[in-house]
């Protein structure tokens, strides 16, 4: 289906496709319950794992899936890398190609940089989130997290809420859910909502949280990064909680059944009251272990693994 | 034996579970001679090594003996990883369970963080080192270095000598020698050895090295960590040398056969005279190699490896 | 040939040792071209990839091959290591030969480094690059680069243009193109050449770099390191690239069928103008995608693979 193409973003990907990957995914989260959770699929491919950002949850999910397909990985951060000699992406692009990889997983600060890649190098380039662009595997996991708990994604109200201008998850999950047909509201502070995106995602901008969550199916709360927690673009930690953090309250203008998303790390008490992180409509744990099936189907499909 | 529990320390292990992984450390080497050193033991089981402080000797030894059982490893450091965005361990915790791992090798400043950790998990937990608590894979491969040599470790007199304040490995070894009926003096600087560790431990404290070496079968000296040296905890590194550096003369006060340990890497010159690390005395290296033998029986007997 | 030797460097080594080095890596470079990269040759064997300076290149090459191989590797950085705590590269040696590694790959800041291991381990030692002295499988990836492209080396004229004083892959190759009989000029600042470097190599040294590409079959250009670039030894690195680096003029200068040659990464506009590190001259890639091959032949050999 998506057999020998790159993972840049969620843009231009049919619902088709997405249920094709979600699909997948269902099945090799079964075998990640076995006692042996390896299958040969990708025996003797080499994947190299990219990382200019820092990252646990998204590299050792993408490294574990990898192992799981019995491919070889070697990894390759920014830290004590050419990167620090002042190595062009071009260069690397060049020498990652000479290399052979069959896939190359990036992480980088600059939106884009997985495309660039994509242009130049022969191995598929699957994005592991770059700058304030995409993060599609994040999106993925996100929509198979929601699919385990609703049987039809269609006209599911999803609320998103926090920095969504800073956010390539939030970017991500709002083409994709709009491609499933899945009504989405934001909101956060006026300094952290992009000007247009009601229009260029079809989402509605709503003015407060509660206004955003109520009748929600999904409350999705996105991390507030710590580089922007002392920029101005919010009054402090303590006022965004109170402005802009989930509480218990505010999931019970929720419909029943309604389900409480996080990318993680949390910042406990910031954007998620500590007790709603482990109450039960949270699903943040779920999300981490799809994370692990989805990256398996991903470079399963992408890399046209044999039968399993 | 303690197939499906943790290793979390040597408090509470029994002489027979301690013999029985002495056992198996013994086959696995002899497996490490073999010019193939591989057994599936562990085909498809995932272990995630977590560390949170620096360390070669211990990470690289559990490395190698998860590839020697065929296990599939992945490295988390605290640098690099989510630890440096301000995650707490609660949320590693939960997020490493997520992932779905069969064992958890934690290294952390904190002692009982592996505790917390095993609390949490599903998976089994090891213990690599947790602040001044415990390492239990040290003072096993210890052990295993002293049965080496000596065919009953019942009765035989062991000095540990240096910094035992701030010595996991000090304690770990106390506590698993005495259930082995190990007869244990201690020797170091006052400011560096815990009040009342004549009755929580049962062992003897010594006012001089020279005191606790005579007679002895076993000197092991402790690793004077950098970090300490300049605290006002001990008056100079010189002075400590001449104090309680253990050197060729000492050596001459044990009983003939006795031999000199060190968890490593020496400090040469301080804890030990260099003559003495590479003398005839030393088994630091061999401790070196049944670390490694150590960590494959601790790997095999808690995941429950097949047959070999 | 060389199975059971360590490779220190090119000194020494016989041009039928070449030639049978650059044969066994031909073969692995098809292998390479296969969607199923991967051979058992070394299955079960441990190999330690300790680098003491950083590198993309060279590190993710190695490693590559060893997984090709089906070796496990564990890698051990300067950081995140020992090192940091003051260990001794003679109780680091003493320390990896009691973890019984198969090979030891180091990359070394200190010339001799590989020499000094070598004489402590069992393990086989391989350069990885140490100090100002040898890169061995970077000359060897570099001749097997043009061997690919002239059927005899014998004769061939050889510019390397540069910082010849720091670079220790000139010294390597220097001497193993001398070996195989090709002659070999070298240009760059007089503060950068070293003395007695004609009668040390059997090389002329010319006065400028249109001299010495004159009639070159091959152009080697050496990076200049950026720590290089403020310390006088250069007067700026504008008039470096103006006096010193090689543009589509110079080139003109080479034999017909002459190539371009960098080890990489490649300063743009400094060593090379921009339009010739693309341009139909350039093997830089070639010579990426043949260090792969040249390391796993290096590791076949020396550690007696079975066969394939």
């Amino acid at each position: 289906m998506i057999t020998g193409q790159h993972l840049l973003g969620m843009r231009g990907m049919s619902a088709d496709t997405l249920y094709g990957i979600l699909a997948t995914a269902k099945g090799f989260k079964e075998i990640s319950k076995r006692k042996i959770k390896k299958v040969p699929s990708l025996r003797g491919r080499t994947i190299l794992n990219v990382f200019y950002e820092n990252s646990t949850r998204t590299r050792v999910s993408f490294e574990l899936a990898a192992k799981r397909l019995s491919a070889d990985g070697v990894n390759i951060s920014a830290s004590g890398s050419s990167v620090a000699k002042g190595e062009s992406l071009l260069d690397m692009a060049q020498t990652l190609n000479a290399m052979q990889a069959d896939a190359v997983i990036i992480r980088h600060g600059s939106s884009g940089a997985p495309h660039f890649l994509a242009d130049r190098i022969d191995a598929r380039v699957i994005n592991a989130g770059d700058g304030l662009h995409e993060h599609p595997t994040q999106a993925l996991l996100d929509i198979m997290t929601i699919w385990d708990k609703f049987d039809d994604l269609e006209g599911l109200n999803v609320a998103i809420v926090g920095d969504i201008k800073h956010s390539r998850v939030a970017r991500s999950n709002l083409i994709a859910m709009r491609t499933l047909g899945m009504n989405v509201r934001v909101a956060g502070p006026a300094t952290l909502i992009p000007r247009n995106i009601a229009e260029v995602y079809g989402c509605e901008v709503c003015s407060s949280v509660s206004e955003a969550v109520e009748g929600a199916d999904v409350v999705m709360a996105l991390r507030l990064q710590q580089e922007r927690m002392n920029t101005g673009l919010i009054p402090s930690t303590r006022e965004y909680a109170i402005e802009y953090g989930v509480n218990a309250a505010m999931l019970n203008l929720t419909r029943p059944g309604a389900i409480l998303m996080h990318p993680g790390p949390v910042n406990r008490g910031v954007e998620l009251s500590a007790d709603i992180v482990d109450g039960d409509r949270s699903v943040i744990l779920e999300q981490v272990e799809n994370g692990v099936a989805i990256r398996c189907a991903v470079l399963y499909l992408i890399l046209g693994g044999t039968q399993q």
